[in-house]
């Protein structure tokens, strides 16, 4: 894990509205902000979180050291009261959440911050940029392997989008059921399966398409994918298999009418007995491409660009919002904005999955300050992650993420079967506030 | 600047090919990648080189120590030659490109590195991560800074993406003609100017409206802006103005008919006297919502969301190609792919941006093997960021920041007027081989 001080991915207002209240003491009043998104990016029908686990890592080392503190302060950016607080800054509140996998809906309270304003104020912005970026992947992700029908997608997009995206966006993948990444440095923090074997490149490295698959063949063995259409790819498969043999584990298609091109490959490696050689298809697929392939004999998909940009949807619009805080007293008033088009609901929420005999999803219910729900069939959606600034474990690293996973196919397994398919709608569940 | 090693930011193929090419020897052939994009955005005229300086930056961080070996050791993800070849990695070759803030077009040579294929193949992934992502971000902002004609633009979007492209995409927006982020980390790093006075919940935090104005102008000055949107705009100004006077710095403006009300708002506060304090708008802002509102009283723009994701266009679509590589005699040989679609064109790549005689771009000239034109007035594009492994520093930093943003403005400039229009359209110079 990088141990990187994570303090300064933060916006400057954070730390200025923490300055004033210091200065009017509201900063110590007890908070409750939540973390929700007002609505699905448009035609889809849920969304799943992810980032949960990131979030809680990078708690660990929200922290303002030397460094940090003498920017601020040589920029005068806040005043001196500021500085000593955040120089002993650390997380002492709690949080709840969604656990990582679990899916959401338009204004499914999915993280829950409850210490002082000062605390929970300064946590906004990396908060939800974890939120936003890790669950816009996932979200995507999800789509995809619903169109694979059981196919595995492989993660292989890092190339197009910032090399610590990409890290999270194959972490996020791999949790919304993609069976593996590309990318090493996500292997590598996060135990995810890697895979790859090598590009065009390669090819035309070598003096000839036999000599690069011979070099290949002889250093990662028969079982390994060989790329066949860098010149012509009939002349590509047939001398892969004369190169490796009937072995041959797969050959990768990056270009070209894919549905076409998988039929005629799949009959001519047929043709020449290497029933067992795999075809993995890997050129600008998205969800809509992987659905329209499905009657292809398409062994594997390989996704890149559309993965990690969300497909048309690369930010999954969670606001974080003040809905409970302490007046005087020390007693907790709900507050919510009031203006136009931005409205939210105040006070702390619960949530459940409703569900009816047969453990389908029916709706999302949430309750403002109680359990919106008196039966015991429904689903509590909600888990504690941190107690009094310490994290539960069990929603981070490898084993978070697999857990994550394991979470999110079942949770999918509730819903009813339209939320797979690929047609624009409404969100699968509505949500509703009980309020009474 | 993160010191953490950059190495693994790079797909597994990128390895599986070092080791095949360590074995055939083809490892230690010259090569000549390049980095380009086939095309612009769907409808944009142009695009913004960024990252350039990221690239370097990262570089000298690009090393396999212990910890990365042993994985790939363990994880059998590459053999024991290779596992030595990546011990003492360190790239010694050149690099040569458009340096950051200056423009490209479909097929620009934006990056060309020369090496061993082992060392210029292993830096790709990393390469295009940062080309890709932060390109993106400042070909959106050039287009924003483009409709806000010189009233300034102010980026407020770390909470939408990831928290480290936050800091990429504030460092490229400000290439591109941004005045300042909201971000702590860019200002820290890259010495970007940055700014933010309060949220919404500030406001709810407090009892009244007029108590958190009253603890925001006591701590941050009566030259604060003060967000006025909370509860009802009209009042909000009217108390702004009585807690801070006339010399009130700005009211804040973040939900609603922006057009429509920054001209009433502007009406109130001149009526109350306030001619001086200045209107920022901030609600999800693009290109398209500055230029509507360029007839309105607005002083400054805050844009987050479709900043940080490209404005439609979240990636760059670079790919990095192999152009030419020795033979076994030492002969350099241009290749090139040629399956359906994905073309390119081998060779060695030189570029000018053609000018006429009152210095205005007429084409991207790019010639093969050498300068693709005899006229001293037209311009070079390519300069040496990296030579024999070492890095010009004129090109990193918050100076390199500094430069780029002078670059773009520059490079602007030379651009027919059309290209500064929303209308979408065709690259608004032609990019033309140059091969006789």
């Amino acid at each position: 894990m990088p141990q990187q001080p994570t303090a300064l991915f933060t916006d400057q207002y954070e730390l200025t509205m923490l300055q004033a209240s210091l200065r009017s003491g509201a900063a110590h009043r007890k908070s409750v902000f939540e973390a929700f998104a007002r609505r699905l990016p448009e035609g889809r029908r849920y969304g799943v979180v992810a980032g949960t686990g990131r979030v809680l890592e990078g708690l660990a080392n929200f922290r303002f050291e030397t460094e940090q503190l003498d920017y601020l302060s040589d920029q005068r950016i806040v005043n001196d009261e500021t500085i000593d607080y955040l120089r002993d800054f650390e997380f002492t509140g709690d949080i709840y959440g969604y656990p990582e996998g679990e899916l959401y809906f338009p204004n499914s309270p999915i993280l829950v911050v409850e210490s002082t304003f000062a605390e929970a104020c300064v946590l906004e912005t990396f908060i939800l940029s974890v939120l936003n970026h890790d669950s816009a992947i996932a979200s995507a992700a999800s789509r995809m392997v619903a169109a694979a029908h059981g196919r595995p997608c492989v993660e292989m997009g890092s190339r197009r989008t910032h090399e610590e995206s990409a890290v999270a966006a194959a972490r996020a993948a791999v949790i919304a059921g993609f069976e593996a990444t590309s990318n090493l440095e996500a292997g590598f923090r996060y135990g995810l399966k890697t895979v790859g074997t090598a590009a065009h490149s390669f090819t035309l490295l070598h003096d000839s398409e036999r000599a690069a698959f011979e070099a290949q063949v002889a250093s990662l063995g028969r079982g390994t994918t060989l790329l066949v259409d860098t010149y012509d790819v009939a002349a590509g498969v047939h001398t892969a298999v004369e190169v490796a043999g009937p072995e041959l584990g797969a050959v990768r298609l990056d270009s070209g009418d894919l549905v076409d091109q998988a039929r005629w490959v799949r009959g001519m490696l047929d043709d020449l007995g290497n029933h067992n050689t795999r075809i993995m298809v890997t050129s600008d697929l998205d969800e809509h491409a992987i659905a329209s392939l499905q009657a292809a004999p398409v062994d594997a998909y390989g996704v890149g660009t559309s993965l990690v940009t969300g497909s048309g949807a690369p930010t999954a619009s969670m606001v974080y919002k003040l809905v409970s805080r302490q007046n005087d007293a020390g007693e907790y008033v709900d507050v919510a904005k009031a203006a136009k088009n931005k409205t939210s609901v105040g006070g702390r929420k619960q949530a459940v999955r409703q569900l009816d005999g047969r453990s389908r999803a029916t709706a999302e219910l949430v309750g403002i300050g109680r359990r919106p729900s008196a039966d015991e069939n429904d689903r509590d959606l909600m888990v504690q992650l941190v107690e009094a600034g310490r994290v539960d474990t069990a929603y981070t690293g490898a084993a978070g993420v697999r857990k994550a996973t394991e979470r999110h196919t079942a949770s999918i397994g509730e819903l009813p079967g339209i939320a797979r398919k690929m047609q624009r709608g409404e969100p699968v569940i509505a949500t509703e506030f009980i309020t009474a």
